[in-house]
């Protein structure tokens, strides 16, 4: 029996600290920084002695690739190496270090499937060096807009002179697109504790979460916090207080995979004895489908609209981000069940409220994503844990995944 | 009839720009800085002008004095010459002003009254440039520890050194300390909203609110915005936002001077797609009584206890500042009453919610405070405003009142 489960674990602790780590005492690996480059060379070994042929993409993505029996569209399995500044081990480097073990069991018990397969490390699904995310699984998915890659990071280094510090190029970045691809299978750890709350090791994620961020804007009278009296206030705190309440009061009352956050917030002038004159904060909606989540932002801003009329105070909101939701292709999500249910777990479908590469795949080939437990649903976090028995779990679900891809191709 | 109302409104303008002020396009006058020099050599020709022998006392302060028939304990007019950066013109300087037109109208008439008048130009009031406040006050109230006079300004310069630059000295500060007086006198303008709001020009003060402001600490588990199911999560800041709710609707049920404010606000870690981890606020609560503060205070205690309870988040609290009620002395807001109703206006008391240096001056003598309506209760801002008509009617009770104590020390 496999303990690849395990080995995918102790490989994501191993790349935890320097020097695949560019801070101290935690773990912060940027796209293109000297400690993406030594994971990327430790990856590389890890590839090969799993079979697999392994090369630089264009976009700055290390590839390892397992010939199938023949040479048709390939099952690419994916995820990220770079992570968030102070980052829990296993966000995006595990669903890597899983499709390795995929291949490296393939390749102990000498199979090869009818198709190849490719195991992609991204480089920028965090956009934690520069202020876009994903282009270098934009790139490969071919759905790159050249004008993203003239960016710079915070310390003024702009993306060309990160890729030709490591021998890539701009101008050549767009030629990481793939040819027609089998499907794209990516395991993540959850980041949130449904899985968890279910008792369940694993699920399958039917799609990613729609999403819509406002910027919110509540405008009283601010006022010294002594000498205005209650009845003749028009406190902006107070008010986006209520609103805050509504916020999480209508999306408790939606659909299960309704969320709403409120994130952020400021007051000013901000000072204790000053009643606050104005109130910004954010509201952040998802939801598995468009409609769940653009029904909720409506009855949220008209909730707000009409709190900021009863307590006199002004009210603006404006959109910061619109992302559509993003299914995963409904065949595959039911492979992922079957695999599931053939590994004796119960089958388990939710709906992923964070981006993932996976999203941007979506536009070359059909996607599926398996979400495995973590501890207390932490994640962007150095308390982010997940069990080598689960990650066994999310290996043999795969394994079953790929060969029953394999039955499917065939038949 | 004497037009020295608007006079004294004519005269907080002129000296709400440069040299008068520190700062450019608004008014910051701090505490012993070259705007407050020049205000101070201004004050002191319209002081002589009005009769009065001018001295700069050892804490910094501008002192007028007109001498009575006899040379017994005297009246203090006073108010404060510093003020918050970006002020309004008339918040402290307006009594000051109010109390030269006071003796500048006996000087007119040649009149003196039994006691001596002093006007007092108070140095830090808002504690603009040292940490601590009303330094100058307690030194003439002989309240000042002396502990307090070892303090720094945000640019390092010590007090010592501050005083030094204008021929003062720390070693001498408490020499401003004043004789035995016969009563303290203090106009301000409002700084809130409810003189407006009853449709009067002047009110009696019947002390300085008992003032408690406490940190709150709300602690929940951050969380990904788009993975954390509602049900699961523990939003700190959806927990205070009913919190802060809570605390405007205990306010609002208790007594008619009871205000409870929270100023401050600000979320952990403060991203728009993270649950709060942390929130942390301030509440300052204010009444006119120790004990309306004290119920108050406990009940919005209690209420925050039980929403973090039944939230399952944690909730922590400190107080920051306790100040007990300053009452005026009951039988001059009596005067101040009769003042008021002799002059053909409705009497009117109000508490004050802003601390002033009527409080610390009642450790020397009985206090007085007459607050002038101020435009939309606004104050600590540009937007500041009042009315020549209401300067010229606080004028005329001023006057009735010295002349109703000059009756009452005579009898």
């Amino acid at each position: 029996m496999s303990m690849g489960g395990a080995r995918a674990v102790e490989r994501c602790d191993a790349l935890g600290v320097a020097p695949y780590s560019d801070m101290e005492g935690g773990l912060f690996r940027a796209y293109l920084t000297p400690a993406y480059s030594h994971a990327q060379a430790v990856l590389r070994g890890w590839m090969e002695e799993a079979g697999m042929a392994v090369h630089l993409d264009p976009a700055g993505n290390i590839v390892g690739r397992y010939e199938g029996e023949q040479d048709g569209p390939a099952l690419i399995i994916g995820s990220h190496l770079d992570s968030v500044r102070d980052a829990g081990r296993y966000d995006g480097l595990l669903g890597i270090m899983l499709g390795v073990e995929s291949v490296a069991a393939l390749h102990a018990a000498g199979r090869r499937m009818s198709f190849p397969i490719e195991v992609y490390a991204f480089g920028d699904e965090e956009g934690s060096r520069f202020p876009s995310a994903m282009l270098t699984s934009r790139a490969v998915a071919g759905t790159l807009d050249p004008a993203m890659l003239n960016t710079t990071d915070c310390a003024g280094v702009t993306l060309d002179e990160a890729l030709r510090a490591v021998s890539l190029s701009k101008s050549n970045f767009a030629q990481a697109k793939h040819a027609p691809a089998l499907a794209y299978l990516e395991a993540h750890i959850e980041q949130g504790p449904v899985l968890e709350a279910k008792g369940l090791a694993v699920g399958a994620v039917t799609g990613i979460a729609a999403q819509l961020r406002f910027a919110v804007s509540v405008k009283g009278r601010a006022g010294h916090a002594g000498t205005n009296s209650m009845v003749l206030r028009r406190d902006a705190l107070t008010a986006a207080a209520v609103m805050i309440s509504k916020v999480e009061e209508v999306a408790l009352a939606g659909a299960v995979d309704l969320v709403a956050t409120v994130g952020t917030i400021e007051a000013f002038p901000g000072a204790a004895n000053v009643v606050p004159g104005e109130v910004r904060f954010s509201i952040d909606v998802r939801a598995g489908t468009n409609a769940d989540r653009d029904a909720a932002a409506r009855s949220i801003l008209d909730e707000c609209a009409a709190i900021a009329v009863a307590r006199n105070v002004g009210f603006e909101s404006s959109v910061l981000q619109d992302l559509p939701a993003s299914p995963c292709d409904p065949s595959l999500v039911a492979l992922v069940d079957r695999a599931i249910m053939e590994c004796g777990h119960r089958p388990f479908r939710l709906v992923s409220g964070a981006g993932h590469d996976a999203m941007v795949m979506a536009d070359l080939c059909p996607t599926a994503m398996l979400f495995i437990r973590c501890e207390g649903g932490i994640s962007h976090n150095p308390a982010e844990r997940v069990s080598a028995e689960d990650c066994e779990t999310a290996l043999r679900v795969m394994q079953r995944f790929i060969d029953t891809l394999g039955d499917t191709a065939h038949a």
